[in-house]
């Protein structure tokens, strides 16, 4: 039987298992990314192994969340960072050098590779055919140090593309259509596979857009195949080298297949304060809007920003509008620069800032109170703007510039004729920014500022657990939820006493005193829990506040993985209805739930002290995460086996 | 006798007193400038008195200290000024569009006029011959009302520059140079005018930023002529019609003259942490730097940025610095970029930021723990670059990119040939980011976001103030120390409640509980008390927490003006050693203080109540400051005359 792109990655790279979705499969990881918000820990777990060096073909090492340095924890930060880089064998990308996922595009992507990110917008790399995916800070450490990435087949869910993307129409819209379609759940499970004569309409970079936002379907990755425009956007990188053809054979299966016809896709745009909530541009036009912001995570290309500035030639941006730019590397802005797309962009009224994620995550850039902002970012969550409650509305560079240009939401297609924007045939390129590892580190000191603390070690698995449920929320709860992100709370991305105390904040500012004053606590969770940013830091930090278990109709796949790691029990209701029964404040045992965990138990029963009812619970884990749990975590299972 | 350049435009704005220094004149204002940190807190003060329109020829808002937008509360300030900006007759100058002092001189400055900045470094614009002088929020708002601005006659200094600077030698040094000489005190109740041969040597923009950091001196201007270089940037900028030639008289008589031949300057360096600490680069060569830092209120104009932009021609920043440019305008940006530097910069490794003060009022760009950071800025203040404590020095551009390169301080002379910047014969001009007010303003509406507050009204002057006296400080506390800035605090500037909740917070984190807690309050000071910035936050928010006296051996210019302006007694000490005498606790009683201001008294006898001795307090004030005084404050005063 033939294969999909896919599959012929994940098999070139199988370690353990089989390709059966639902299974538990292991593979080799190539290369990883990190960036600073997430990195600082992943590098203080990495220290805790006590490795050399790591094991990967290519590590590196990003600073792109917290560059706002309103004190000294960010440069701090960034210094550990350099310093332990040096240490370990992984490639530094200074501050301002870029966004990981767009650098990592340019600079290092090869195709047919597997790249682990502790990021959950990794799989932007799908734009030139890596197998991308984004991960736990932890298992990216336990990939930098060797070991085979662990997780669950996923199924490969076809996407046939057809016809062209028209005038003022791009990648973007092919990934909110897929929202529209599908919403932030329907992704669990997946990778989606671009297929069909549509793909080869579609550049490198429009191909890392859809990647980047596959993530916000839930899904494992998306992939393309690697061919004539993959090779395109590696030989203008100067790279052309390590191109390869990597293309699904005539006859591979895909478990579904959607299709999408590209001639007929109209702007689309996703509403306040979900990604699926998704409008065509038409249908909303009008609605007044005080910013507009092109860039960050997606949509921060060399084509976006001068789609962008060709759009606003000789125009300017509407007077009640603040137009910003935040360059997906300075390798865009360099050659944005050299085209000239700056000073258009500057004479147009907007300001440019320094590359990186900034108002993506919520490092300023805040709108003000009831100010409807339009952004090329992936995400909308309630909040994660930094002002509360906030407007904010994702769409491509052309709905956005149309917006920013009118002063309110305008079908970009008004715009007139589409302007062209070809890619340079050779980018511009300045590798000077990376800081390589030496060879022999022995001399490199490791640096820690004093907001960096070392990981706290967690027991392992109590013989019966009990304890109040601390918090009982919804369906679709994000990481961002449970642990913020922002200009307050991420400079203590490295110190997990201190970023304790911003745990469901936004929901519950209680939550952590109610938490850290009993010996064990639950929480009772809807649908799609943990859906979003793959920060592990949503589930460090919570069990560091002593939760122990928490109760879902269902998980998302990231953050499951992180709760294990952790030692966090990630239970599923058997009966979704049994949510409904169970209240905050209720003390849940589950008795001898050690034993049945080693006994290969996928139901525990958890009694409810007040009434006296049992609930049913499923515990879907591998033989691999049961032993994790019983360790406590991650750290102690592969310290003890 | 011939006249002063100085002299010369006082007198044609002379509305009451005569040029004798030392008494009290007042003078027509022709243009304000205000900036969102202490302008926000004009307009609120302007609303209060009920005037329709400005009364200026030209009055700009800008927008550029506070552009982090952590949450809402920036970002509602600049709509917030935008609305009433166009309500009442003010050009908007939008976030981004650059700092204010650089753009007023590009876009708006007018030899022979007087300028009056809510901001200490507006001097800046005697770069075009401006009589240009920082002063309190209120007293601009007095000006854009119409009123004349009432100070004290300077003494006209004259500043003799023979020769011309040698390579690598800059405008910045021959500021240094001067706060080598004359230190943070040397400057006040003085006017420098610059004169001779060397000063047609000097570029506009390298005279403001000799203007700009007499500020440093605590003097109340700086003055050039208006003459060919004048006249050349100002045709530059495509506004030569507005140039005259303003020159001093040949027989005209400054009060001292100070010489500095250009010639034999070399590089300077203001060490940690006073802008007068200056050493020769070449004495403290070799200090390893960590971040570098070109741009910000002074040195952010063309020619600093190409001349960055130039030394780092074929060479890139050293891998342990951080290397950032902060651009003074986005005309400045636009201009570097058209010349190709803004691509020679991004080669380089800098992180190039939107243009505004930025880390040079602690809104990001905070160094690590224990790193050396060297910027082109006018302060190095205790803690104002966010981390405490701090090592920055100040430097010019040229000093600071040798550092950039080497990695440790380093005489720009070995850079080798020193490049040639020609400014621009004609700048590329954006007036689009400017918002001119309607004609007709009547429609318009003031929008003001929730953390905007009404102005706190103060009561008059008791005939009798007895109050403990809540903290005892050392010389030379700057504005800084009493009222912080950085992104913490600085976006509660207008909401005078919770920002004085960080009144004295470096020095004395306690200090507010203290002194609300009681219905009077004093401070005893040193010399030189309240030096720096003109933030009127530090007079109105410890007034706000009833202080209503302060002792001290001297005040500076502006932060005198302030206490009047909100009703607090700005007191001498007769004999400089009660100083000594004095202790934190005491309580000090100032009987029938009232009538003693009244009968014009300039004697004020305080009686501490501890041990019952005496202590003998100047009252160095105008018959006007009197009447402001009793009423308890300008706004009181204003509104009862």
């Amino acid at each position: 039987m033939g294969k999909t792109v896919a599959e012929k990655i994940i098999e070139a790279h199988l370690v353990e298992g089989d390709l059966k979705p639902g299974s538990e499969i292991a593979i080799k990881i190539d290369h990883t990314l990190t960036q600073d918000a997430t990195g600082t820990m992943v590098f203080l777990e990495f220290m805790a192994m006590g490795i050399p060096r790591v094991k990967t073909e290519v590590s590196v090492s990003y600073v792109d969340h917290n560059l706002l340095q309103t004190d000294f924890k960010n440069a701090d930060d960034h210094r550990f960072l350099r310093s332990v880089a040096a240490k370990f064998g992984v490639i530094y990308s200074r501050p301002g050098n870029g966004i990981s996922h767009q650098v990592h595009l340019e600079r290092f992507s090869v195709p047919g590779k597997t790249l682990l990110g502790s990021d959950s917008h990794t799989p932007t790399n799908a734009g030139s055919s890596m197998l991308a995916i984004g991960a736990g800070g932890l298992d990216v450490a336990m990939a930098m140090a060797g070991q085979p990435f662990y997780f669950i087949m996923p199924r490969i869910v076809g996407v046939k593309l057809t016809g062209a993307l028209q005038p003022w129409v791009s990648g973007k819209d092919v990934i909110l259509e897929m929202l529209r379609r599908l919403t932030v759940k329907g992704g669990v499970g997946k990778i989606f596979e671009y297929f069909g004569p549509g793909v080869e309409t579609l550049s490198a970079t429009d191909r890392a857009t859809i990647g980047n936002m596959g993530a916000e379907l839930g899904a494992t990755s998306s992939m393309f195949p690697s061919d004539r425009r993959t090779r395109e956007f590696l030989e203008s990188q100067g790279r052309g080298h390590v191109w390869s053809e990597i293309i699904a054979d005539p006859d591979a299966e895909y478990s579904e297949v959607i299709e999408i016809d590209l001639n007929t896709l109209e702007p689309l745009i996703a509403c306040p304060s979900s990604p699926d909530n998704i409008k065509k541009v038409s249908e909303v036009e009008g609605i007044q809007v005080g910013q507009v912001i092109v860039g960050s995570s997606v949509n921060s290309s060399f084509r976006d920003l001068m789609i962008t500035a060709k759009s606003l030639e000789e125009r300017h941006c509407h007077p009640d509008v603040s137009l910003e730019i935040n360059p997906g590397s300075s390798q865009v802005l360099l050659n944005v620069s050299k085209a000239g797309g700056v000073s258009n962009l500057i004479l147009a009224g907007a300001r440019i800032h320094q590359s990186g994620c900034l108002g993506c995550i919520g490092m300023g850039q805040a709108p003000g109170t009831g100010t409807v902002s339009l952004r090329t970012f992936p995400r909308n969550f309630p909040g994660r703007s930094g002002t509360f409650p906030d407007q904010v509305y994702l769409c491509s560079p052309e709905t956005a510039v149309a917006a920013a240009i009118f002063g309110s939401i305008t079908d970009p297609r008004k715009l007139g004729e589409y302007p062209v924007v070809k890619d340079p045939e050779q980018y511009a390129v300045n590798d000077d920014n990376f800081i390589f590892p030496p060879e022999d580190s022995s001399e490199v000191e490791v640096l820690m500022g004093p907001n960096i603390k070392q990981f706290p070690i967690f027991g392992p698995l109590d013989d019966t657990l009990e304890g109040p449920v601390i918090l009982k929320v919804p369906d679709n709860i994000t990481t961002d939820a449970i642990m913020p992100a922002g200009s307050k709370v991420l400079p203590f991305r490295s110190n997990i006493p201190a970023i304790s105390a911003f745990v469901f904040e936004i929901i519950d500012p209680g939550f952590h005193v109610r938490a850290a004053s009993v010996p064990a606590g639950l929480i009772v969770a809807g649908e799609n829990y943990g859906q979003g940013s793959s920060r592990e830091h949503a589930a460090i930090a919570p069990r560091y506040l002593n939760i122990r278990a928490k109760l879902a109709k269902s998980f998302a796949r990231i953050h499951k993985a992180n709760l294990i790691n952790f030692g966090i029990l990630p239970l599923v209701f058997a009966n979704p209805e049994d949510y409904d029964a169970l209240q905050q404040g209720e003390t849940i045992r589950l008795e001898n739930v050690r034993a049945a965990i080693q006994a290969g138990s996928e139901t525990i029963i958890a009694k409810i002290k007040e009434t006296g009812r049992e609930v049913r619970l499923k515990l879907n884990v591998t033989d691999r995460e049961r032993k994790i749990l019983l360790a406590g975590g991650l750290i102690n299972f592969a310290s003890t086996s």
